[in-house]
């Protein structure tokens, strides 16, 4: 089983960011954690702060992976056109869970929308980087059913 | 570890109704494969389709459990009470996690506001069943990074 | 032939409340007429002030009643709960004609959105008492016609 | 006892389109279905597609009728004009039951408003032409409480 | 006199939750302290989670009771219900106070529609617990002016 | 100088509904009055309860009057159609001015919207007939200064 | 018959403002113009640019004028305390016809509510300063019928 | 192949206003040369000012014609009776295009929602008149592919 | 202990206007009443109908006063220049309390909104003119707590 | 004359999922199809899933092109920064049409909105891929009339 | 070049209020600051808590100063009749610039309109008293450009 | 002192657009003035249309620059991951000031809104190019502040 980890704008800076209050742990450092629990499991990793790069990689990824744990960022509560994209891919065969590192509903009025959530298999938020990881097991369930 | 599943209204239907969709296997029947997943856990299930109930199972867990698993069905996008019951056993200690059988953000308007949502510690949707056991999940992580 | 007349919260104050302008005929008094009205058929009279009563009655009806007359007072503005209650005894055969009787679009503002209706198989308001017979008969059609 | 029936745009359509769904009854022919369980009763039938010639039978109906039973269509939706018609003649002692084939508020959001509903002594919709039987019986009630 | 004291949802954690903000102080003690200042009128403390119960307790007090100071915590914003009850029983002879320990207009958005304020004579809310008393004297002072 | 009166739906029904407040005066009564008030005016008079006709009767107006007097009732809130209208005959050199005999909005919401004061050259309101009378001074004022 | 014309903020620049549009004919002019067309009529102007100095030359008009003709400038759509004023004075036995210059419905969207308009006996706009002149001819009509 | 052009309320004043802005170039003589540019196919123009004939030539036009092309001016936002009309027709075989002169999105608020384009196959606005010669293609392509 | 209490626009004419309603007892009469309840306290008055006097008057208190009791009429829904005037004082050491006559949640919608209420230490309103003297005991208990 | 074809976000999918509905048609394979129909006219194609490189192409298209075929995809709901760019080439001397292959106002209410529509000359949906072709057709006219 | 520094409501407070945060220096002070950086400027400072004396200011303004710069604090929001004189002075020649001292879109919803924007030169905000500098800047630099 | 100036979309476009209203002088032009006008602050120049690489650009400036200049055009309204990208740079020290070239709120509605302007340390609009030389005082003003 293959799975892609996609974060979006901003998400480059963890780690690097307000290191007292998340560690100076990067989502690179995580991300090795992470392939350690799950070693059956393929990963890869792409991030990007460009709104169509993460368009052209969902695309790219029908044909190589079983499913996407996407955290779209700032783009969540505005791209119609990642939206549709998660759409197209899931219609191609390739599920999308949304993971979110922060509750967002307990945000700004403009993070209560999620564009994406009514395409995606699922939503998980709230949990910090755990919330990946949620993620990835949810989509090893969703395989184990379809 | 102690944890206390919590179902609100209409969901004590649960493979009673529409068993062709949703198979015929209740809640009481899924709760058995939860706990046989999680041996080292103490479970306890309880359901009512009264808001107050739903109050009342809250507070009294503060002294019993470590975590909450809630689905609150309908109540979750309209009763300020048990959202203030999540946030008052929250402060005294107990960790609620929010959970629903289906992508609410995918169903009619009215179902995409959860007033619940900010005062858990994160929330997971969409998953089927699978949704409380990523609950419980969360509920582990959180208690061993808290 | 079996009918469940429900009444939510306040309506047992019928008759027995500014009786110049209502009268002080009871809805119990006036359950004696309507029954005299339709002696074919085989009645049950429930009240409860408790959201979480009404959906655990008409849960129970099931398997007992062909049909249910439902005036959710108060609740019909403001209860996801008992809409999905409708929706999921609808699902199981038990269909539900809405009833009120004042003329509810008439009112206040809050009043005017039913959650029910669209869950119910038809909506009868602004009849008095009356609208109970009406909907009744609707519920005999709706028999006739399935 | 005299009753007009009152039909607004598009539904002279009825039993000529989706006749798979609806049956090959047209109005006309469920009319005379209805003329028959009332024979005590003498009734009028007009339909038209303009709203202001709705008003014009609403006006001249005041000498003639004692109620009408009026299905609106469309401008049920939209017209304050007929919104003041309907008021207009029940101050004049004319009482009218607003009806619907369908259930207006399980279809669009901008069915979910009647203008017409505020004035009209009740509401029935739903119950397919079957509401306006329960119409006729509700202005037949009304008249006897007056 | 006799006043019928009701909290409704959570307001039993007041004095068990938060000590180091709000004192160990309970409402049964803060109960004792009010009934020591008013010797002449007798007192009746009521607490529900359950907003049915607290509509029950409404409709029973009118035969024994000269006035209600309330508190529906959450149930404030969202229960059409309990502004019914309160509305009928203020027309059956039993005035009510609406009473808040917080300022609620400083709160969330969420709690600054009060539903129950436009059936009650008044409204008292940010004073602490100080605000019962205020109500206390309001009811004391209204049942000398009428 | 000939000037258009025009008068939308039910407003036929001056004078012969609610005699109690309004008088039993009717429109056509009044208009002799309003007539014998400016005697170097020449008047005609035009009532429909049709949307479309106050249209044409409009476009037909240009070649014939100096100036229209426009109370088009219930369309006053809805119609875009008559707001074009007016738009287009004041561009081919016809002014229209808007009265109400009620102030509309002390009325229902829905009257505080009106689509042809922006395309009216004023309006006047509230005055009872005397707002018709008020209308014609304003077109001979206007027609004095351009 | 005495009457008051008050003018609120700005309006002082009436003539000395965009000359070319306006003419350089200030309030006071016209003011002269206004008077002698109804030299049986004692007039008074005020102005003033300060809310509450408006208030009280309305509180202190009672005992002196007949009516008022009143142009509240900016006020209008947002002075809930001049409405105020408004009813209190016309419950004092004072009328008050709204006027001005301009088709306010016909600017920018927060000039569409006027606040005073439902408290005014009616409202004239749209007919440069002839307005005026329209509001004393509807307070003449208003003192003959009342 | 046979088409109805349909043109709705102030369409019939084209050519006879603003003509140094449009031209004078009436509807009927653009008709000519739309004419003359399908020769294979068989036109007829119907203009009406109503609302309800627009409904009733429709609902006629289902038996003669092969298509629709359709501007139903300022009932394009307001007419929820002729968008069911289009939507008759449509399930009883007549396509209908919805076409406009102007760029009804760069115009007024209320012109920006279309009652009736989620109807229509499909919607062409802003060419002026050419819109209605690529309504026509519309409607030879559309009769092609089905 | 030194108490100020301020009145807004247009309750000077409290006790001369509706006096079958309200008696015609004036604020300055019942102002006597008030202090000779307190006869600890010392206490002024001032009323302005003018918003800019009122934040004057605030402003000057901060250095002469214990408590303010503030009832702002109209401006109330409207000013957030006072708003931040009470939010300053406070800063400053002076608390402000909210009172007003009617309920003025019952009343019309605009009066729903207090940009004050958010900035005062509590609110009190509908208990006609013991709002004031509530509001007084508000500030000794406020005083005997901080 | 040369005409630039703009497809946004996810439109290089077309042919490549939901073959059974869509066929496997991709834009590439239609693109052929279209310049055949039109030879005089010289074409070129460009897609890009990033909306700052569509406003790139659009820019640099200036120079090169008579007019702009831009089907925006996701980004016509929520690019202002599109919209700028095609008023601002639109300027320069670039018209463009705006085309989509589905019926917009059919589908979801966020899709209901077009940035980009006040800003082209027209609009043209709902026709499939002949959309493009009708958008080429209506450039063609459009350059005859300038 | 003379410049008028004008200050609205509570403003006065600046360096007496919160002087931990603040600083204790008052506006008086800073504007000794000021005036000593633009020694080839003439300045005069006002200052009122009352919105007519803003307006009566820079009525006055016109004839004797080069430009204004305005805080009007509180007013900003809510006062239509501060916005129209700022126009109308403008359009007399005398340039408005609009400074805060805090990030007023970083505060309550109800500071995030600006009604006097549109109607200055330009805006300038966050940059505590040095606002008030770039916008004395503002306005040497748009004097050289006019 | 280095500072960074980031233009956001169709920005490259002035001074090739619409230069008899700009002039052509291009942004690249004016970059010379407004360095010849700081000459010890050291100055880069950036532009982009896409919004991932403007987000790419402010990451990669901490540590290379001490403030940020910047016009976000079009994203300003819609971009919450540019916003987010500004509040994280900000955190990490790097202050950034928003500018506009034009009055965003006297432009269309949407332009109202910026998501950028409370992340920023200040704001200012309206001013011509000259904005960016505020700005960049800002920043020097700023950094002897903090």
């Amino acid at each position: 089983m293959k799975i892609l980890i996609v974060n979006g704008p901003n998400l480059n800076l963890l780690g690097k960011r307000n290191t007292k209050v998340y560690g100076n742990q990067t989502f690179e450092d995580y991300f090795e954690v992470l392939k350690s629990k799950f070693i059956d499991i393929e990963f890869e990793y792409f991030q990007s702060n460009v709104e169509g790069e993460i368009i052209d990689k969902l695309h790219s990824a029908v044909e190589c992976f079983n499913g996407v744990v996407l955290n779209a960022g700032g783009y969540t509560h505005t791209s119609v056109a990642i939206a549709d994209a998660v759409e197209a891919v899931g219609d191609m065969g390739l599920p999308t869970v949304e993971v979110h590192v922060s509750n967002i509903l307990a945000r700004e009025d403009f993070r209560h929308i999620s564009l994406l959530s009514p395409r995606c298999i699922g939503s998980i938020w709230g949990f910090g980087v755990t919330s990946y990881e949620l993620g990835v097991m949810a989509l090893i369930y969703n395989s184990q059913n379809v």
